[in-house]
């Protein structure tokens, strides 16, 4: 099995930290999506859609979007559980896992994207949208679903340690990637939102925050 | 155990068609979205973010995100199974049922909302997101990111006769609502793509499709 990867990209990393909580140690093809490797034809014959991460299993099936990759390691090493304990819970992990992905990730996605120059001629990721124009309204939308985001950490965190309840799960490390992300833009976690501040000094103290 | 549900919308549709595959049957609510029941006081306490569809449990608990819901019922009732049969394949279909909700039913939403009167204030679904005016450029990008979904979906299935492999699964339900969701703004599968021409019939013709 191998992954393949990239330092500087938001969602490879959480799949990185998924790995790393369970102590999974893959071997890695670091992809260079800055000078456009992604896109180039020898890994569109790894990933047609030139997005990682891509998990390649030995018989040759390739997957790719994190989530599956991550289930799937779930599976083959339940411990320590990411996705939820019981059916209730992994139904709340799933749940609140897509809102920090729809929320977070992707609204931070949008406003880097459609208000960077590199990406003028590309408001979508991967192949096959170089012919979408940045969209500078996405920006705002951004903005204000992250203000969102921010308002429901503060509130999931009223209730527990964690996203998702009393056990650190996929929800916290989407979240905190997600926080990071946003950053690039020097949108930050309002000053006085005190419990998700605290949260996500805990979580980026964690080891698997370095993977 | 209720489900929250809305006889006109696209992924309420999505968590039908997945009970009424395992011949589950549940008591249900139905919200008006048209007439803006979901936005109101009463159910913005089911759902703050007033999206359907939404599980309540016997104990109290809600679970919104109709992904959340199904993988509740395939743990609860696991045949048939809808989200895989073993690792490998769970993996596949969760990567390909991604596919089809980015590519289909998000692309399918943007397209509508964005081109539509009603929601002119409103570029997102759901509570808290009536400052968000529509953006009327996201319709094109829709419309490209439909075209790349119905390409996909003509290549899946000339790999096997469902959308993630041999067996009918919750890649078939999702990608079979997203091309009825986008038929609202008349956008179809290309007359030449055959293969998912058929496979629409014949997924079209299955009881559950009515639910």
């Amino acid at each position: 099995m191998k992954l393949y990867d990239c330092r500087v990209a938001p969602n490879p990393r959480r799949a990185r930290m998924f790995l790393a909580e369970k102590g999974i140690a893959l071997d890695t093809v670091e992809v260079d999506i800055l000078g456009g490797e992604n896109l180039q034809a020898a890994f569109l014959a790894i990933n047609p859609r030139g997005l990682l991460p891509v998990l390649e299993l030995d018989d040759g099936t390739r997957i790719d979007e994190v989530m599956s990759i991550c289930r799937y390691f779930e599976e083959l090493q339940p411990a320590p559980r990411l996705l939820g304990r019981d059916a209730r819970e992994r139904a709340i992990v799933t749940s609140r896992q897509r809102k920090m992905e729809f929320d977070g990730m992707i609204a931070a996605s949008e406003v880097f994207r459609n208000g960077h120059a590199d990406f003028a001629r590309r408001s979508l990721p991967g192949a096959g949208s170089d012919v979408l124009p940045a969209i500078p309204a996405l920006i705002e939308r951004g903005r204000q679903t992250l203000a969102r985001f921010f308002h429901w950490l503060e509130v999931y965190l009223g209730e527990a340690d964690y996203l998702a309840g009393d056990a650190f799960s996929m929800v916290d490390i989407t979240a905190v990637c997600a926080i990071d992300f946003a950053g690039w833009c020097d949108i930050h976690v309002p000053p006085g939102n005190a419990r998700t501040l605290d949260w996500y000094t805990r979580v980026s103290a964690r080891p698997s925050a370095q993977a």
